[in-house]
């Protein structure tokens, strides 16, 4: 890769998410060299993917050019790549587009979805951790309804109105609630010929309650709203399996669905290279210590979704959501241009600035440090909130006319298939009328 | 495909473009029944899809669902549906989701891109007739500079860097202005490594003017314009081909370029069943009468592009754009009301609403009946226009927004490469810096 190599200190980094850029920002005005690689040319805000999925708001406007965050850094290089491994004894970084040298190494290499192993239930799931995931969803819960139309058979018409989303985190969560919203608002004005009361939402969790990173009283409400917009809410349940057509749990009750959802767990995107069983723990996590540093290894770090740091607080590594990504990042880019300095670094000290999630218009549960709180102030909170982390001023300003558009007219306007998930297959159809 | 048969006379309606929605929404609140067919499920607002290829605008927001547009019609049915056959004495349309009677039908399947026969051409030029193609050519921009980031091989750098945009009427010359602006404002700035001074942009028009269906004035100004914007305008010069590497013309000139934008042309886009040599006429065009009537064929119609009506005014017929087609798609509405009412029904008449284009910020050219005139009021005026046609209050005000931001910033945020256009290469590199 064609880099110009000179005094100071190369940090290349793998993947640009919260961690990554973070840390990208926090280096870019010192005295060192610092590299992004990343597969997408763009960095993509996941905590509104749902909404992407349910048309309500644009892609495009959750998604930042990684370039222009970073345009007015001297020392400062994005490359497109895919890193296919890492040399730990050459210091080098193998990508589709050539090998790179490194000083430092951090990967920001985030998660994927998280199947257990189980391949067919790969395969026929739908995920929503990227841009392009979401609009396969999107495109897929709209070409089911353009079909359920189509349909004589009462038991496929049933199955293309049958969504089931497993895993009733916040992404579970926000999913359900937002379908119960295009349920109630959208579908029976876009499909008067449907009857649309018989779409069924399945919300499947394993667990004895939705929600549960957050409170008791989160998960209770957030329970209640999801009911109270038509949400079939299932716990202790668990899916075992999809074909394509039937879910199977570990219990008697099968879905037969068309859309599955699968929002029941992450795992650590890990690189070939560094996946030695010594450095990788639970969840697929690399190990690194309170420096997130990684263990064994010189100068190689872990930041965000891929690290797993235990502590007391967090025997299990802390949680896999953008703030410990974003404090991590920023405190390793502290770190390392102390260590440059010859100056002592500090230990990664998680300050855990509370939870949230929506279920739908004027619906959410927040949990704060010092307080929780549920209800309409929630949702304003749960806006504001996001409107301030998302990057980009016209990003902002088009999420909110978005949302002030969705609210006033009970509407979403991004249903649009532009690119087909499904293959189109030819219907047999016998009478024509 | 189960549609509901009742007393009221059946209007099939083939393509929800300019056409095809305006006669829906004329016909819909009236004693027929209308069914309206496309395999989109969203009407695109063409005009605009060269600020989609140049990141100025989020795909969603020059798209807007045909169900939406007539969900407060009765006797409104809408069908995601590719039409593969018509036949005329059954009356009978065959789609890939099933078989449809109707009592008339109404051809508007608008055009496609004419590549005059040439597979070759066809197979490595880009288009920019739908938003899935407007993607990709914004998809190919941006990867075309991430591209010649890598290469050492300055041929290879430099017809990364070439475009070449072939057909200066409106598209042409609006992309070209578009490609400019980026050159200028963005590339500098997101590729600091890249001498942006090598980007080529090449319009190139066969005949002695660019925008030749406008006044001579506007012609002469346009090119003025982009001129001043740095873009090589070419006359009298045909690109005869172009193999994905080298574009050769009708002399001497050759152009090295990774991306070629072909603009040259349009052709009806006819249907089986309905393209004998007997109504079929110049540029693929079905003939019609002054009634839309497709002639020698019983109660059937085109309007818009698909529609050639000769009269002495227009004797190649109307140009393909969007007014002939609002204007015919209205007049068949209200005429085929007539005829089921057995009054008299109304010849066409044309009104020339004039024609425009815009050539970067600050710039553009109108040509109206009584006046012509150019430059900064001509720019506002061109914008105020297509915000009032572009379909949508949310549409319009985040389209809006987009324009005002980028007015002010010199930036358009939507250069993301969401789906890649090209397959991603390995390159071969041999030393690791």
């Amino acid at each position: 890769m064609n880099i110009p190599r000179n005094s100071m200190p190369r940090v290349v980094i793998i993947g640009g998410g919260f961690g990554g850029v973070s840390l990208a920002k926090q280096l870019s005005e010192q005295e060192v060299q610092v590299v992004l690689l990343d597969k997408h040319n763009y960095h993509t805000f996941q905590p509104l993917l749902y909404q992407v999925s349910t048309g309500g708001l644009e892609p495009d406007s959750i998604a930042y050019p990684i370039r222009k965050i970073l345009k007015d850094y001297p020392n400062f290089f994005f490359r497109l790549a895919e890193v296919k491994k890492i040399n730990i004894e050459a210091k080098q970084v193998s990508t589709n587009i050539g090998d790179l040298r490194y000083d430092h190494l951090v990967i920001a290499t985030g998660s994927t979805t998280n199947f257990f192993g189980n391949k067919e239930m790969e395969q026929n799931s739908m995920q929503m951790k990227t841009i392009p995931q979401s609009l396969n969803l999107r495109s897929l819960i709209l070409e089911n309804f353009e079909e359920a139309l189509l349909t004589d058979d009462l038991n496929e018409r049933n199955a293309l109105m049958n969504f089931v989303i497993v895993g009733a985190g916040p992404t579970g969560v926000e999913l359900a609630g937002a379908l119960a919203e295009i349920k109630k608002g959208i579908l029976p004005k876009d499909y008067p010929d449907l009857d649309i009361r018989q779409m069924q939402i399945n919300l499947v969790q394993g667990s004895d309650r939705v929600l549960p990173a957050m409170s008791e009283k989160a998960s209770k409400k957030a329970e209640d709203y999801l009911e109270g917009l038509g949400v079939n809410v299932w716990k202790c349940l668990r899916v075992q399996n999809y074909d394509g057509k039937t879910a199977k749990t570990n219990t008697d009750v099968t879905f037969d669905t068309a859309t599955l959802v699968w929002a029941a767990g992450v795992k650590g995107n890990t690189i070939k290279g560094i996946d030695a069983a010594d450095v990788i723990t639970r969840g697929n996590r690399i190990k690194v210590n309170r420096y997130n540093e990684v263990e064994g290894l010189e100068n190689v770090y872990a930041i965000g979704d891929i690290a797993c740091m235990q502590d007391d607080e967090y025997p299990n590594g802390h949680p896999m959501m953008a703030q410990p990504a974003i404090q991590q990042g920023r405190l390793l880019g502290k770190n390392l241009l102390r260590k440059i300095k010859g100056k002592e670094k500090k230990p990664f000290k998680y300050k855990n600035k509370g939870s949230m999630a929506t279920i739908g218009r004027n619906k959410a549960v927040v949990d704060l440090e010092r307080i929780k709180f549920q209800g309409v102030f929630a949702w304003f909170v749960w806006m504001f909130v996001h409107l301030f982390f998302l990057i980009g001023f016209r990003n902002r300003v088009v999420v909110f006319v978005n949302w002030v558009y969705n609210y006033i007219r009970f509407d979403r306007e991004a249903r649009l298939i532009i690119r087909p998930f499904k293959k189109k297959k030819s219907r047999v159809i016998t009478t024509t009328q």
